[in-house]
C-alpha cells in the first residue's frame, strides 16, 4: 500500500495537467482564473483585528501629551504599581521563582488550564464553606485578561450583549466587540460611592444578555461594594437568569474601613465565573497569572460550560510554568505584612489625595475604598476653557507635566483618574500642581458668585 | 453638574417607572417577560468553544491505552522534551532567568507586543541582509500557538480558507476551525522525504484562500525541506499571491547532514509570517515565549496587518515579562556546545530508532533530518487485526507498555509518531518491544510468501 498514492486519491479530482494551465511566473494564472482568484497582492487584515479597539491606546495616543520642559514629568495614568519602584513584591514571591527554577521541573509543558497541583493550591486559597471550590473549579490563565477573555468567549456568541460597567475598564468592550458581541453599558452613581443603578441595569437586561460583568472592588472607581450591594446584585442576576463574570483582580485589596466580600460567597444559585490573578496584590502584572474560579453550585454551567472553558484555554495554553510552579509557595509564604503594608500605604496616599484635591474649587474626588485608583469630577462649568476632560487633562500635563488618565477613556467624561500607587512625595507634589492648574483656569460659573468669595 | 443625571440623560428613554413593573424577588419579573426574555436558567457554551476541537486529545483520550503491568511504561507520545529530565536547558538560560528576577526591573507590564529591548534582540539575532529585521518588525506572543493564533487571527476571516500540510501539527485546525475558518489539507509525500505535493497544493487555493501555513522542520514528521524546495514553495504563493504563515518552532533544530533555511531568506517578493520561540531550540516549551517576525519586503501586508497584530495582541497582552527580560542574555550567552550537544543527541537517537525499526516487517519508518519527531508506515494488510493506526497503537500500549501517537493524531492515518527525545535506553528498549509486538502480529499478505520467506 503507497500512502502517496491514498493521500492522491484522497484528494478525489487532481489535476494532472495542472502545469499545462500554470503560466509560471506569470502574473495571472489560468490556474488562479479558473478558481475565479485574481493573482493580484491583496491581503487586509481581518474584520476581527478591525473591531479590536483598545479606547485607552487610542485616546492617550491621540492627546497632544507635550510636558513642561520646566517640571518633571509625574505620570499618575498607568495603573501598573510597579513602575515607581517603591511598591516592590515580597522577596517570598522571588524566591518561589527562584525554587520552581532551580527544581527544574517547570520547564515543560503543562496541561493547558494549568498544573493540577497549582489549581489546587489556588483552590484551597480560596476556598470558603459558602463558596468551595477545588481543582476542578480552578483555570489558570496567561493574566487575568485571557482568564476573561474566556468567559466571555465560553458564554456569548456575536450578537448577543454583555452589560458592563460606566466607568469600567476598557478590556471589556475591546475582548467583547473583537468577537462581535454587544456592549450595554450600566451606570455607577459616583454620588452614593459608586454603586451600580440597579434599576437602569435590569432595564438592560433582554433575551440577548448573556452575561454580567461585575468588577469589585472598581478600576477606574477604586469603590468597594458593600455585602448589601452585593446581595443585590445577586437578585437581579438570580431575577433574570443572568450568569456573571465577576472581575475580582483587586479582591482583598480594600482599604481598613471596608471589606472585601468575593461575590460567589454570597450567592446559592447565580452561576460565577471569577477571574484573578497574581498581578495586583502580589504587584507583578507582568508575570501574567491568572485564573477563572467557576462556581457552579446549582449546576447551571454544568459540564458544558467547563469542557467549553478547557477548550478554549487549548487555543493557545496556559501560563508560564515557571509560575505556575511558584504558585504554592507564593500563596503559602507571602507574609501578612506584605499585603498589609500594601494597603496602609495605598490607604495613606488616597487620603492624601482625596484631601487635597477636594479643598480645590471645581474639583470633586470620589473617596476610594479599595484598588489603586480615585476619580475626580471636574465641574466642566467652571473650566469653559477646556472642552472636556480629554482637554483638562492634556493641558495639565502640558502645564503642570502630571499625566492623570482623562475618564472619557472609561466612558465617563468629565473626570479623570488618579492612580495613587505613587510616591508619598510625588503624590503630594501632583496634587500641588493640580490646585495651580485648577486655580489658573478657574472661572465662576453664571450666578454663582458666592462660590467664587469663598 | 451633577455627572449621575447626565449619564441617566445620556443613557436615553430610562424607563423611570420600572420598579412598578419589575417584581422584586418573583421568579418572573414582567421586566424579563417584556423584553421576551424567559427568566429560566439556560446557560450553553458558544458556538466557538463548541467549534474548538483538539484531535490529538480526543483520540488519545478515546484511546483504551491500559499498559501491561509488567513492563514500565516508555511514552514516545509527547512532543515535549523535557519530560524524561535528559534535556536539561542551559544553566546560562537559567541565570538570565535569575538575573531578571534580581533586576526587579521586569515584574510590571510590558507593551502587549513586548518591551522594545526583548524586540531589538529577536530582530538582531534573526537578522541576515536577504531578510533585515527590525524590533518593529517582532512581535512577542505567550509561546508559539499564541504567534500562529494571530497570525491567522489577522489575515482570516470566517468562510476564508488556509492551506495545512498533511501530515501536520493539529493545532493548525483547532484554531482555524475556532475562528469558522476553513481548513484545506495539501500533501506532503513520505517517499519524497515529505516533501510538499506542489501541484496538488497550487489546486487547492481559491479566491477564498487567506494563507499558506509551511511547517519546516516540520512536526510530526521530522523533515527540513531544501532551499531548492522552499523556492518552489515560494513560486507557487508569489504565482497565486498567498501570503505565508511560516511555522519554524524547529527552526536550527537540523542533523549535521542537513540544513535549515528560515523561508523569509530566500523570498523577494512574498509577505510571510515567521512563527518561532524559546520552546524547542531552548527546551523550555512551558515558559511560553514565542515571537511573530514580518518579513514584508514588499510592503504588501504594509501597515495594516502590521497595526492588526498589535491590536490582536492588546486583547490578552504579551508573554511573562521575566522571561522577555531574561531573553537578551538567552539569545547572546547560551554556549553553541549547548545547541550542538542537542541535535547530536537527537541525531543519534533517530539514527538507532530508524535503524532498528527499518529492520521490522511491516514498519516503514521515514528517516528525518531535524526536530524531535520521526514517522513511521504501518503496512496495515501484514497486520490484518488491527483496523488502523489507532488500534495499533493502542494495542501496543496494552502489550508492550509503549505509547506512540497514531498518526491519525495528524491527520494521516497507518502511520505513527514516534518522539525522539528519550533517553537512549529507553529508546533502544522501546524500538525492541515495538520488534517484538510487531512479530507477534505480522501476517503475510496474500501472494507475498516470497516477503515471509525472508
Amino acid at each position: 500500500m503507497d500512502p502517496y498514492v491514498i493521500q492522491m486519491n484522497s484528494n478525489g479530482n487532481f489535476p494532472s495537467v495542472l502545469d499545462v494551465h500554470v503560466n509560471i511566473g506569470g502574473k495571472n494564472s489560468k490556474q488562479g482564473k479558473v478558481k475565479g482568484r485574481k493573482a493580484r497582492w491583496s491581503v487586509k487584515p481581518s474584520e476581527m483585528s478591525n473591531k479590536t479597539f483598545n479606547p485607552i491606546r487610542t485616546i492617550v495616543d491621540g492627546m497632544k501629551v507635550k510636558p513642561n520642559p520646566n517640571k518633571t514629568m509625574i505620570s499618575l495614568s498607568i495603573g501598573d504599581p510597579t513602575v515607581f519602584g517603591n511598591l516592590p513584591t515580597d522577596p517570598e514571591v522571588t524566591q518561589a521563582m527562584k525554587d520552581a527554577l532551580d527544581s527544574g521541573k517547570y520547564n515543560g509543558y503543562a496541561p493547558s488550564i494549568g498544573y493540577l497541583s497549582s489549581r489546587e493550591e489556588v483552590a484551597s486559597y480560596y476556598h470558603c464553606p459558602e463558596a468551595p471550590l477545588e481543582a476542578k473549579d480552578v483555570i489558570l490563565t496567561s493574566g487575568c485578561s485571557q482568564a476573561i477573555e474566556l468567559c466571555l468567549a465560553v458564554l456569548a456568541n456575536p450578537g448577543q450583549n454583555i452589560l458592563v460597567p460606566r466607568p469600567g475598564f476598557s478590556l471589556y468592550r475591546t475582548l467583547a466587540e473583537s468577537m462581535g458581541i454587544e456592549v450595554k453599558l450600566y451606570n455607577l452613581l459616583p454620588e452614593k460611592s459608586w454603586k451600580i443603578d440597579l434599576k437602569q441595569l435590569e432595564a438592560l437586561i433582554d433575551e440577548k444578555t448573556a452575561c454580567l460583568i461585575v468588577n469589585n472592588p472598581s478600576n477606574p472607581c477604586g469603590s468597594v461594594f458593600s455585602k448589601s450591594h452585593l446581595q443585590k446584585i445577586l437578585a437581579v442576576a438570580a431575577r433574570q437568569c443572568v450568569p456573571i463574570l465577576a472581575d475580582e483582580i483587586y479582591g482583598d485589596m480594600v482599604f481598613s474601613d471596608s471589606k472585601f466580600e468575593p461575590l460567589a460567597n454570597l450567592s446559592t444559585n447565580v452561576p460565577i465565573l471569577s477571574c484573578g490573578g497574581l498581578a495586583k496584590r502580589w504587584l507583578v502584572p507582568g508575570w501574567r497569572l491568572g485564573w477563572i474560579l467557576i462556581h457552579d453550585r446549582r449546576n447551571i454551567f454544568g459540564n458544558e460550560i467547563r469542557d467549553g472553558l478547557v477548550k478554549l484555554s487549548q487555543r493557545i495554553l496556559g501560563p508560564c510554568t515557571l509560575v505556575q510552579g511558584a504558585l504554592k509557595n507564593i500563596l503559602r509564604r507571602t507574609p501578612q505584612e506584605f499585603y498589609h503594608n500594601t494597603l496602609s500605604f495605598l490607604k495613606s496616599n488616597a487620603d492624601l489625595c482625596y484631601g487635597a484635591l477636594s479643598a480645590i474649587p471645581g474639583l470633586r474626588p470620589v473617596r476610594p475604598s479599595g484598588a489603586m485608583y480615585l476619580m475626580v469630577e471636574i465641574e466642566m462649568e467652571h473650566f469653559p476653557e477646556f472642552e472636556n476632560d480629554v482637554e483638562f487633562t492634556e493641558r495639565l500635563v502640558a502645564e503642570q507635566s502630571v499625566h492623570c488618565l482623562p475618564a472619557t477613556c472609561f466612558e465617563y467624561p468629565n473626570f479623570f483618574r488618579v492612580v495613587i500607587t505613587v510616591p508619598e512625595v510625588m503624590m503630594l507634589e501632583a496634587c500641588g500642581r493640580i490646585q495651580e492648574f485648577c486655580e489658573q483656569h478657574y472661572h465662576c460659573a453664571e450666578g454663582s458668585q458666592e462660590e467664587c468669595d469663598k
